[in-house]
């Protein structure tokens, strides 16, 4: 951030009618967001949730106790309004856009937005839809490589395009949502690849019996040992993800490196998003200046991943349902933090009494 | 809650187009709701915040770095919209009514609501004022009970004015804020009288440097000792509360009480009024059903007193501004909270496929 954005942000926070720092985190998030737009006070008003869908072909392994059918019939919940990512956005003032990234099935012929062309959704309306299928769901992990090199690359591509369409439509703030059944299972041994501790990855869920987890331990531990090893820096990242992601993961990464690189603020979602996250920082450790953790899920594995990102998650609400839920609800209070320099009055405007001292309670 | 209520309350969200439990809190804030609405599913959609405002005696004793005169400035920037619970409201869509419960100087001559026959605000339009001056500012409890049991009486029936006024108005959600220099200290001095440990109650604040926590320790020690014994239960909580409270904070007690008593959900902000509201539940015990902790704030005594009354904050944002920001910020997660299972598409109705066990990731 440089020095004057964030001298002129400090002395707007200081200058609202509060007493200094009283605002706690929501003031730190003011003070990010200017930083990363380069203005003072940032905005956060125009928000869009993208959520990004693809199948895994590891669910073969029976690593999943939903059916991968899941993922085509949410993906037609989110275009029909029902799904809680579309309660959410509704309450929270997100546009919505649902992104076949590579579903295994065929989706119903929903009109198809242009990256390039189209214009964003009218703000409120129904979900806008990307066809931006890359393959057919990934391979199975187990048996080699999640996707190819090429394909991966695509993936990425057809993220960075996603972020060129929300730049150019002005959203001031993205929420990265996921669908994609067994997508915990690609985001662990993805992770595990990236140098987290596989057996912190892996998450029971409360569902999952003992003989599933250790199928899951199993099939992640012989994946990282056939596929391996994953050199530290980005060429080690690169395959990793093609190892690993499902396709919704490796166009998240491109979708978070594309709006690094527009400079506008994303926020992201539980496990799964989180490890999209932490695969697009390996590639380009810059990305991580634009991201919000929008909540701590319950999923074991968050926190740690988290931590190494350097990102406080926003709320800690015990959800783990994916879809940009917690990334939306977070956003929304991203939004508010940019609201209140915009919008409160200011001591050098009012006659309200400054306390002699920096910081202390009403 | 009635077993009824429960039982159809979480057939409904289990029946919600989401892996179940996924929502964590989310879902336990609408089951209470429901429990307090006695519906299924329950509506948080028209909601209010009330600050109400005070003086406070003792603030002759040198305790807050504020002037008093601050709690009538701020008074007029509520009412200006200009203030950060304004900018909160808006966002979280609340109405504000700012309510004169005791504020020392004369304020602008606002036309008053009158709590038995004014309608409410229209949704989003300008804040409400009422004006329910119980007296001049409470007296200096250094030298003598705040307030008489008289006025105290008072205060908690303009309360549960308020009370009626929200229930009538058909309010689902309230959240109660507060104004009032030196109402941390009056706070800590209550929360002991309640039997609570006053070396945790007494903040340091920030700001505050070693003479001036010193000063405060000493005056509520002091007062506790000359005002004291204070017996549990609901007669030593009423003396409790005439010996240290400010006119907001005995107001608030009545609003909460007259909310419980009406079946209408509040939400409570920071330290101040989480005192009022552990004083509320000392004069009657079911009062807490239908209480929310909006958040935790960076006030040090706060977070046990939440533990007692049995409140999990529902933000942790180390906010300690007051004014209601953190109940508004907490209520309007409590309303994303009612509206998933009003606008979620269920099961039932669609073909999306459930999972075998009970809960799972997906």
């Amino acid at each position: 951030m440089s020095d004057t954005i964030l001298a002129d942000m400090t002395a707007l926070l200081d200058d609202l009618t509060k007493p200094k720092g009283s605002l706690g985190k929501l003031e730190d998030y003011a003070l990010r967001m200017a930083g990363i737009q380069g203005r003072v006070p940032p905005r956060a008003d125009r928000r869009a949730v993208f959520v990004l869908a693809g199948d895994h072909g590891v669910t073969d392994e029976g690593v999943s106790l939903y059916p991968r059918d899941v993922t085509a019939q949410m993906m037609a919940n989110f275009m029909a309004g029902g799904a809680a990512v579309n309660v959410f956005a509704r309450a929270c003032g997100f546009d919505v856009y649902a992104v076949d990234a590579g579903v295994a099935t065929d989706l119903p012929a929903w009109p198809a937005l242009d990256p390039e062309r189209s214009a964003p959704r009218a703000s409120g309306g129904s979900p806008g839809f990307f066809g931006l299928k890359a393959m057919r769901g990934s391979a199975n992990f187990a048996k080699g490589p999640a996707m190819t090199d090429r394909q991966f690359a695509a993936c990425l591509e057809n993220g960075r395009r996603l972020a060129r369409f929300a730049s150019r439509s002005g959203y001031e703030l993205v929420a990265v949502g996921d669908m994609g059944i067994g997508n915990t299972t690609s985001a662990a041994a993805l992770l595990s690849a990236l140098g987290f501790c596989p057996d912190d990855m892996v998450d029971r869920g409360t569902g999952i019996d003992d003989a599933t987890l250790e199928r899951k331990r199993l099939v992640i531990a012989g994946a990282l040992d056939a596929l391996g090893p994953f050199p530290e820096g980005p060429g080690g990242g690169a395959r990793a993800g093609a190892a690993f992601c499902g396709p919704e993961l490796a166009t998240a990464a491109g979708l978070m490196l594309g709006l690094a690189d527009a400079r506008v603020a994303c926020v992201l979602d539980g496990f799964p998003i989180t490890a999209a996250a932490a695969l697009a920082c390996r590639l380009n450790p810059d990305a991580a200046a634009c991201m919000f953790a929008g909540h701590q899920s319950r999923v074991r594995g968050h926190r740690p991943v988290l931590d190494a990102l350097g990102l406080d998650p926003i709320l800690s609400l015990d959800m783990r349902l994916g879809e940009g839920t917690g990334a939306v609800l977070g956003g929304f209070v991203v939004g508010l933090a940019c609201r209140v320099p915009a919008q409160m009055a200011r001591f050098s405007q009012l006659t309200v009494s400054k306390a002699p001292s920096d910081e202390v309670d009403y």
